[in-house]
């Protein structure tokens, strides 16, 4: 059965390994929320949080753990339905694989290494001694600099700039507009003016790391910025020279890392946070979205805010916030009762 | 009378529908602010607040509203001169309009069509399948994706990546560098690593709507991320997957907007705002500069801040911070005062 | 002796014009710094305060400062290490210089002037009438627009845009993905939607000034957005129509600064800093990262946070406000306490 015909539920059962509640031979031809699945569609309860939202939907199937029942309609039960989710949506949208090769119109320096299975898109230019690996897909108009070097597996997509002598790891996914090794941002005062210090470090990207669209990425002074295997940067991150983030670390939007600094495996820093300079974000620390830090973090600590506090302190000191207006006036009058019953006790000399 | 000549204000008038105070003759050569225009040129007061700069400039002709008098020159007069203000410049400035047609060196896929009204710049690539409309200009080195549609009358500017069935509407202006359809940020933790949840929806932008330079937004992961008509994004704004801005809404500079966000039909969001993700911000409301919001926001609201505080109470907060450190000194002052006063009370027993 | 081969310290002090403390016929191939320099390696001290790590560097060779003693092996003398590190790393990593010419696959218009020291690189753009100055890198992909000029010396990375009529002065340097004069923001409300404000100004870069990867800097509206001598801007900083910007600024990472505003010169705003429009920030002013300001801020002043706050204050008030909870309760009972005691009191009527 092709996928635009569909698949029945015994199919799709058998092809994820999850277990059927229901008529194995409807047909499903697509994959779609609850909220806007119809009777050809398999949708999916990722999370029992969604029962209710299924139990109206109109979609033909479901996916969902074992403990979701009531359902309108036949079940594929998986203990992970979330990773069963990915493998779903693949059957139904197997991803495009570019015919390998390299496009009469892309201009590839006489000594680059292309592998074979490589494609290379219209208009792309691939440097002097660069190195493409097995089943790379570069995509239209991407520059890959000189001397640089990209895994097996990976995708740049359009407009990516590598520049030279940057590395990056196997299946690494780069987005379009992504920039990985330009300079560094460092200079000497030389009285009013600034001069450049140059930037000749690198940037090494390891295996199953993904770079958002427009994110920027700096090559080190000297010595390498380093992006370790499996951390995901969504778009426009700014990541500088010399920092390094550790394994299956989370860079949501925006984030910006200064100069220097570590963020350790597993950390999670929500949209818009800024870590100075020389700062060490520990493993597993959670920063929420706009929060800045100007010191180390404790591995696993939960910061938010300006200079990162707890997030329920910070949660408790904006809820007393609202009555600091209020507060300063309490304080006035409760400083005038107290001087008028001073006043009024009399005694053996002021409180002042 | 040629653009290069200048305009007599009679003609002015005229194209621009405006009453004319003063010489018909007068010729005017363009148009330049309060401060730097000379007597060939027009300038403008678009409001009375400008009405003493206008007494002292230079400019030999006016643009200004019926009520602001006292003005050194001849003036035209409209009832809402910013509007006409955009025509008066149009006049000087004629958009630049290439020629139709498809440069040699852009690389076009045999089955993608393009209008013959349309233009299509040196070294831009258009996809298998793609559909360019009338009178749509395709910068140099543009990427349009495979199935990718754009409306008639739209303008990709340089650089621009518009990927795989994403689809533009009419008069769409998208500045260079901008980015649209790229992955939404979306994983399933598996362990301690995170597996990419594959993100195959797309984009829709609706007519009239203008994307800012590097600005991106990312393709839904199931179901289409969707800008509305009339809609204004400025640059290195982030969008992210399955967002829903609604019409005539204006996003400033590095705003950026989590998954699964609405945003309500002519709502502002200020420089640097962001948005958590699955939040709707009503219609009309407005937020602040560098506003953090983690909840829905009610229509017509206006917050600032940190999770988003009305912006009067938000400026109030922000005074008596001042006091704080100090209050706190005051506070200690009176609990001793108060021991004090107690004591020598005495009676029956502690106040505490 | 040549470049891969290293240099003797005699050589690097002839050449750096430093005194040496040590054997001139000692030969080093690279710097490095004080952690990972080896043997065959010469570091640096840029500061006393790593006068202490250097003690233990592996390090075959040292460039410090006159007062730093107690070093494990050879120093060169310098009273201004940062500057002499500069020249010392350009001698390891001498900047490659592309061939002049211009690429066969570059497309550049028949009445563009190339300077024949100048190089565009592969598939570069180069639009009609815009004027390349001696020695200019024109990276591959880039696009140069109608009538834009790039003085000597600049260098501009892959994938940057120059819109038409923009100049750039000598020595500029572009990293990659930058956009400058794209249009501004600007719109006038008609009913519920917005018209288009004509962007007809354009950008003057001037000399020395470098803009990072991805940064956008808009065209004035009428007249020009201004960069000014020396100033330094890093990545995906946003700079809006019409500002201008003064000589020898920093604006670092996704600095954002709105319309109209000017930066003095020497101030320095850090990473994710917001400037609202219409605001002057002063000549030498320092905004701490994140900072927001909406009002002028004076030459010299050093602020930070929301709206702007001297950062001593700022850092008072953040560490009191870890007392703000707390302090409500407090009040609270002092107002309890007080009702009690003026109670017992008793006397000539109520302390309200």
């Amino acid at each position: 059965m092709t996928q635009e015909a569909g698949y029945t539920l015994g199919q799709l059962s058998e092809a994820l390994g999850t277990t059927l509640d229901g008529d194995a031979s409807r047909v499903v031809r697509g994959v779609a929320p609850l909220e806007t699945a119809g009777p050809h569609e398999i949708s999916f309860v990722t999370d029992a949080r969604y029962r209710n939202a299924a139990r109206t939907s109109r979609a033909g199937a479901f996916l969902a753990p074992p403990d979701v029942d009531g359902l309108p309609g036949p079940v594929l039960r998986s203990p992970s339905p979330r990773l069963t989710l990915i493998d779903l949506i693949a059957l139904f949208h197997p991803p495009a694989r570019p015919v390998p090769g390299i496009a009469t119109s892309a201009v590839v320096a006489p000594d680059a290494r292309v592998a074979p299975s490589a494609s290379v898109g219209a208009l792309a230019v691939i440097d002097a001694g660069a190195v493409v690996g097995e089943g790379v897909q570069i995509h239209p108009l991407v520059y890959v600099g000189p001397g640089a070097v990209i895994g097996d597996g990976s995708v740049l997509y359009p407009h990516v700039v590598v520049r030279d002598r940057v590395t990056l790891g196997r299946r690494v996914i780069v987005h379009p507009g992504a920039v990985i090794g330009a300079d560094g941002f460092g200079y000497v005062r030389a009285g009013a003016a600034y001069r450049k210090l140059p930037q000749v470090g690198g940037v090494r990207v390891e295996d199953d790391v993904e770079i958002g669209a427009n994110t920027t990425i700096d090559r080190g002074m000297l010595g390498d910025t380093v992006v370790r295997r499996g951390t995901k940067i969504d778009n426009l991150v700014q990541v500088a020279h010399n920092v390094e983030v550790g394994e299956d670390a989370i860079l949501a939007a925006q984030v910006g890392i200064a100069g220097s600094s570590r963020v350790g495996r597993g950390a999670v820093l929500l949209g818009q946070v800024g870590v100075a300079d020389h700062v060490t974000v520990g493993e597993g620390a959670v920063l929420g979205a706009q929060c800045g830090v100007a010191q180390d973090v404790p591995a696993g600590e939960r910061l938010t805010g300006t200079w990162g506090r707890p997030m329920a302190q910070a949660r408790r000191i904006w809820l007393a916030q609202a009555d600091l207006p209020d507060l300063l006036r309490r304080v006035k009058t409760l400083e005038r009762r107290l001087e008028e019953l001073a006043a009024r006790v009399g005694g053996e000399g002021s409180v002042k």
